[in-house]
């Protein structure tokens, strides 16, 4: 049964023209994202202006019907699957980049231009955008600010929402608002642009993004620290960010991934290290070698098994190899893997890891950590046999503690994936009653009738 | 007439005991701020907890009686005068520093603590909080956040908004919420926290911040730079900040402000110089040379009369001579002021200089343009006899056209010092309707009985 009553179906098609999709394989292909989960719109829209996203917004919602808006779908958490039927608004076809503007640090783009495009664009310029989620090269920035990526940038340049200035967007109601200015500083009403950053589109739908550019750096160096044990990596750590030289890249891997990064995927590791730092740092080749001895001191310290300095660029892949060898060897552990991206305080991260092991030994399961120090961003891998009803269970059951442990610690569910389906169920655990209450009731401001992306984010 | 019923009164007199003031000497201290405004409060509360917070906040939200946060009244706006009255809330007694943790970059406080005391606590970790408004030594950090502070630190770290990590705050309803956590990323929920830096107490009253630190660079370095004309230093500021090294500082100085700073100031000067800059960076002693070397690249060009380097701390005093000596100078012009702090994109900034000068000849006024040119985020000074009602009223009718010229320009009312009073009724021409209206939502659903500061920031 659609939710879809003709006269709506046909208004619809009216005004989105061959942009209006309501074939079943059409359906299909936006039904799911890369969370596995999937679930039938009953149709998809792909609009070409904003006024038609207003339109549509406004005719779904005097009839009630659930809005998905949708980038690419690379996200992980469900949050782009329609669990309540509607219209899938894909911007697949919003894509033009419309200005760059050098001298004030400044593009604007359409919400549905990959990450990569604009990257290219912005690369003759000498700029870049900050946020570096795996998915950049096909992965678009309306769903970057959507689910606030981040990447391993963010240590130093910070996430979606540090390098927004302006937001154009479509409420509930089909209001196009405009949040925001294109400069670096403003004190005029109500910072509505950075609520809709992270928003996972259920308070309005971005059309269009003014975003903070950052110079490129002229080069960048590496380093590969390696430590007898969890606990000596998580000091340097905070060293690393105690003090003035940011590193643009603080990457751990915990034992097992070492151990896994060598035995599966041949990295070149010696088998007492116990964890492992890829450490880098950028600016101009003046520079670059003071920030590296800056970085290489901060380092140094009890627990330190060895420190490569990748001098070029062919190094640096190579030091970077012990780190790719990873993903791909997870597997050969099970074929199942739960992904999450728990966040806490960097001077925590050994207790998050100490816990982690010894749930793995409680639940009999591996899991294994990595991901961005310097956030104190990990990205706790647990793998199991999904098929096996007993196991299957029992990783659920793991990965719960694994957030309660991370909350304990005073840090919280997601650094950079967001919340979607998959972390919904344990909002109340994050959030108290009164913020999410708070939280229903700016939802209710701007999407009155419930209609953005149902179902997820807030728990019901 | 006061607002507050007897009972109501001695509620609140057992709950804060002689933290409750209904004395008219103690009301009168607390009824201006620093915009030369002032309205009585019908009492003024001084809590020492957020518990009493929370109980005096439930208790005027049952009798609809206003409740204004204020930390030192060192705002610009008019946002801490009560113009409504009811109960002023100063946060001085909460001024404790909970923790600071190092290792997290992290400090957390309560609302009244000053900005000046915070970085003190913070010197020895090698740690400041980036906010540096002129106020700092006797602002606070709930005043410094609820204005979304700024200064001439933020072009390179950012306003308060930029630096908080979470926040701890009570509700229109008198709920105590919890926004955000104490980690660098985060993608748990809406970003409810950046939502409250800014709101003027409109929203909630923060009673308690985790704020981001940053490391504190081991030296810094002035440059001077003169220029022929305001375009020419507007160029060298679009060229300053098209190349990677972020200048910590890159202010400007217009004709006017270079001729006063030199014939009442007695600055050293050169008569040809229509414009000057002031370009700081900081760093360690090994890599400043090559920041500053890159600075002195980017800062030449078409139009510079001269550059000089101050090599040393005494001579960077004399640098900022300049600048300090600006502000007393203008009170010679004419006896009153007014200050407004507009921001356009760097790229503006030629346009906005010359609008405003001819606007000065328009009106037969002086007004002098200086400020944060790194952001775009300049000080428009008009200068005139606020007791001769023909140019009182002609003063307000061009400072509504410097605003309707930065409007023009992409740019908006405020950078750093906010809406309060002061500019609210300029708010229909920054923010359109839709906009305006999903505020006012925004507004509802923290603050139902609209008791938070009112006659703030929003237009009637």
């Amino acid at each position: 049964m659609s939710l879809l009553s003709p006269a709506l179906a046909s208004r619809l098609h009216a005004l989105l023209g061959e942009g209006w999709r309501t074939d079943p394989s059409e359906r299909l292909a936006y039904a799911y994202d890369n969370s596995r989960r999937h679930s039938l719109p009953d149709a998809v829209a792909l609009p070409a202006t904003r006024e038609q996203v207003v339109a549509l917004v406004r005719a779904c919602h005097d009839a009630r019907v659930p809005v998905i808006a949708r980038g690419r779908g690379t996200n992980t958490t469900g949050a782009a699957v329609p669990v309540a039927g509607g219209v899938v608004v894909s911007f697949e076809r919003m894509n033009r980049i419309l200005d760059i503007r050098p001298g004030d640090r400044c593009a604007v783009v359409e919400a549905g231009v990959l990450n990569g495009d604009l990257q290219s664009a912005l690369k003759p310029h000498g700029l870049f955008w900050p946020p570096d989620p795996t998915s950049a090269a096909y992965s678009t920035v309306g769903g970057n600010l959507a689910c606030n990526a981040g990447g391993p940038r963010a240590v130093k340049y910070g996430a979606s929402r540090d390098n927004v200035l302006a937001l154009t967007a479509v409420t509930g109601t089909g209001e196009l608002i405009h949040c925001g200015t294109a400069t670096t500083k403003g004190a005029t009403g109500y910072d509505l642009q950075r609520l809709l950053v992270g928003s996972e589109g259920t308070l309005a739908l971005i059309v269009e993004a003014s975003l903070r550019l950052t110079p490129m750096p002229q080069a960048r160096r590496a380093l590969r620290a390696l430590y007898r044990d969890v606990s000596s990596a998580a000091q340097a750590v905070a060293r690393l960010m105690a003090q003035p030289v940011t590193p643009s890249m603080l990457e751990f891997m915990d034992g097992d991934a070492v151990r896994l990064a060598r035995d599966v995927g041949g990295a070149d590791l010696p088998p007492e290290a116990g964890a492992l730092l890829m450490i880098e740092a950028d600016g101009d080749a003046q520079t670059l070698p003071f920030a590296i001895e800056a970085l290489m001191r901060a380092a140094e310290g009890d627990g330190l098994v060895s420190l490569d300095d990748a001098a070029d660029e062919a190094s640096r892949e190579k030091l970077w190899a012990a780190r790719k060898a990873l993903s791909p060897s997870l597997r050969t552990l099970a074929p199942g893997k739960i992904n999450e991206d728990v966040v806490v305080p960097v001077s925590r991260i050994p207790q998050l890891v100490d816990g982690v092991q010894s749930l793995s030994r409680e639940f009999a399961l591996p899991i294994v950590c990595f991901g961005h120090a310097g956030n104190g961003n990990l990205h706790v891998n647990l793998l199991y046999h999904p098929e096996d009803a007993a196991e299957n269970a029992r990783a659920h059951a793991a990965m719960a503690r694994v957030f309660a442990l991370a909350l304990s610690l005073g840090g919280t569910l997601s650094g950079e994936h967001g919340i979607g389906l998959a972390k919904r169920e344990f909002m109340p655990q994050a959030i108290d009653a009164p913020t999410l209450a708070m939280m229903r009731a700016v939802k209710a401001a701007f999407d009155p009738a419930g209609i953005l992306n149902p179902g997820k984010l807030l728990p019901d």
